[in-house]
């Protein structure tokens, strides 16, 4: 069970109010008024517990579960314990998250201004808005109803946030506006000057950067993680995208929707991605490249190229990903036959 | 035109002005008493704009221009359209970008300090300095005049400050001495210890790191970026370098001046980077080697070995570039010709 | 000498101080009252300062030094020159750290609560605790005696930290438990949300992360470092754990005592580290592996698979290290061999 320190559990549920939350179905036969209590893993649940099972890897634990109640595909359904109510859904990761969220929501802004915040009196809070200790909220920043604004966290001037934003301890926004529901966690910095300038031995020259940082609802930005402002054009962020924990992104970037970002990735100026791409941990771009929709790129990749639409591409330079392992195992052969006087 | 929130324009200004900004010739027969509003990119900009070509891939956008004015290489001029007013200079991007800061100069620092800002009586401020609200200045530390120090930020206990610094948002800076004219982007660290410990199963026992860090005028510090500092003898940036974000830099390490590094590049302890040398982003260096003069290191690369002045160098481990082509080619050959089993 | 504005100094010691302060011998003959007043390299240090020799290839500089003191491993003690005091340990690199701590120990928590932090009237905190300027300490978070809370950091709900922990400025800190001995360099996140969702076209689906980070005795975590706390099981940082700047480590990743993690790595989540594992820089390591006790992995390596315990990895994917020379043996050979026409 979650610390209660740090989580506070709402419920209990019965199965017919989480298979409402969860838009999913019951197993027939289920006994809609059962009530469950939390969540948990399938090897650790209970019969107060629903857990889910989403990896063919884990049928075994599902078959030995104790779980008072699981989401599963229907397809597993059947391996269930007696004792265990089913929840039936396609995306039982999904509807788990769900369930997990009824259990644990976010705890709700608590409204008002610490007295050791500093708000701007041409600031403009919509209702319901916490600025908690030492956060500072410069001249013209606007903000939609129930934002929170972190410890010593810096709203900077005429800076836009849309409803219900998180913005986490020791974060700086400048020269961006977000939209709706966008949660910003610790030490992100967004906004900030773009690498532009005119090298030069005698003294590069910096070339002023007009352009803002535009994110759309929903978005997820990790700790740590920067993202400069366009140098004339917007750097974009679309609606829904997930991006994690020290990434690098760079003017102009224009990223689509749903994409998601792992921890240290880092996009070069002025590249462009479109809806849904993936970019492994340590992932490298370079500048003006575009990824099409739904591309992949593995961990570590170096994009050296525009990546087509739908392929997944890995390897320093990055390549198509059947191209990138034919050559690990060329070499690995190749390596075995002669290398025998190098190892 | 730049988001007028954001960004405050200068202006207008005569051709005459823009030519005396930038340092440039006006062509023959230019009216020299000309007004020009704004910057802008050659495909956007209207007849009260001035823009630039720099790149031979937009000689295209430049024949079609419908700028008021175009900075131009004398070699391109010819190809302007009648209504465009041009400029003449060798280095075209660089006189934009004196042009461009014309229009949208650094906003001045409205002196004074907030009244939740914390400035130590121990210590000094220069004339005209801005200390913004919730800023920490710990007892000696000394800035000269017009310096900024934005909200959240935190200059420690003996720190020095030249004149004209620009410390962003949520920056924390010890034992270190920062030349003129530099500006540190949000959450960079500067100063703190650097990664130097006595490996010991029972307990690593760590060195006390005795140097600083020692930053030279008029350079530029990525956001979140950690420059560590010396175990003794100091950590020194140059004069003039432009440091991206996310940018590791470890204890001991010299970068001379000019010197360029992308994103999220790591530069491993006692390491040294002579004039002008460019490090693409993510490019890791080992310690305790020493990269000459304007030598050039692809993004990515691992550098295990010395790097002559003037060479580029590219590859994990980095190699002179023409060799590592070279074997990306030899790999992809013999990946076709044998690989076909592996598909 | 170390720069007296942000060092001071202890001392002097005489060498029999020093050798119990290093758990080491004298060698025979030495005056054991002779006073010592400072540390220094063996190419700078005086007749007053007393140095060290750890690696052989520093022989001729021990062997012309004018220390008047050093630490050698008994069969380098006979080069030492006739005016330098020999100390002996075989370890002589920790014995030369704990006399630098010895002249140069970290300053004491000057204990007091500064005007312009906030700490929640339900926060407890142990005796002698400094919280410096700006910081946050917020409701039910509890620290044992002597810890320092750096200017503007923030200490969330709950956060337990033990005794003599140093907390950097500008490090925000939630859902986690923290040993004795701990320090946290600047700008570093620990306990954020793990990157943790169900992805979906329609809208990724956040799952709660209900996990803490829990954090052992005598660590040190770096500058800008991100910690995500666990999603229901907890992120675990071993005791005597040294990570350096810029890591990040994903949720539910366990890490052994003694583990040390060079600047840029990054590890994906629940991912194992077994004791006194070693990762490079730049080194990334895939999720839900195991990397066994004492084994190494190179810089900028990519790790995908289970490291045996005591191997050495290195590469892109990471493989044996002899493995890894020999691939890159057998690539330049061919590309020799074969690769005229390519260059």
């Amino acid at each position: 069970m979650p610390d209660p320190r740090f989580f506070a559990r709402k419920g209990p549920f019965s199965l017919a109010q989480l298979a409402e939350v969860a838009g999913v179905a019951l197993a027939e036969g289920v006994d809609s008024e059962r009530t469950i209590t939390d969540v948990a893993p399938l090897d650790k649940a209970g019969p107060q517990d629903v857990s889910f099972l989403d990896n063919r890897r884990y049928l075994g634990d599902f078959a030995a579960t104790r779980a008072g109640a699981c989401v599963v595909a229907p397809e597993h359904a059947g391996r269930a314990p007696a004792a265990t109510a089913v929840l039936l859904s396609d995306q039982p990761y999904r509807a788990y998250a769900l369930i997990a969220r009824a259990f644990y929501p976010p705890p709700a802004v608590v409204a008002g201004t610490a007295a050791t915040a500093t708000v701007d009196a041409a600031a403009r809070l919509g209702p319901g808005c916490r600025i908690a200790p030492g956060a500072v909220v410069e001249a013209g920043a606007e903000m939609g109803a129930r934002c929170e604004v972190g410890p010593n966290a810096v709203i900077g001037v005429n800076v836009v946030l849309g409803d219900d934003c998180r913005i986490g301890a020791n974060v700086s926004l400048s020269h961006c506006l977000v939209g709706d529901r966008v949660t910003i966690h610790p030490g992100a910095r967004i906004g900030q000057d773009g690498f532009g300038f005119a090298p030069d031995p005698a003294g590069h020259v910096k070339v002023p950067q007009l352009g803002r940082v535009v994110i759309g609802d929903d978005c997820e930005i990790g700790a740590n993680t920067t993202i400069d402002r366009g140098s004339g054009p917007d750097t974009v962020i679309g609606a829904n995208c997930w991006i994690d924990n020290l990434v690098q992104i760079g003017h102009n970037v224009q990223i689509g929707r749903g994409c998601i970002l792992v921890a240290q990735v880092g996009i070069s100026g002025s590249t462009r991605l479109d809806d849904f791409a993936v970019l492994g941990g340590q992932a490298g771009l370079a500048g003006h490249l575009r990824v099409g929709a739904g591309a992949r790129i593995g961990a570590q990749s170096g994009v050296t190229r525009d990546v087509p639409a739908g392929e997944t591409w890995a390897g320093y330079p990055a390549r198509p990903i059947r191209e990138h392992f034919r050559q690990l195992a060329t070499l690995a052969r190749l390596s075995k036959a002669k290398g025998t006087d190098d190892g």
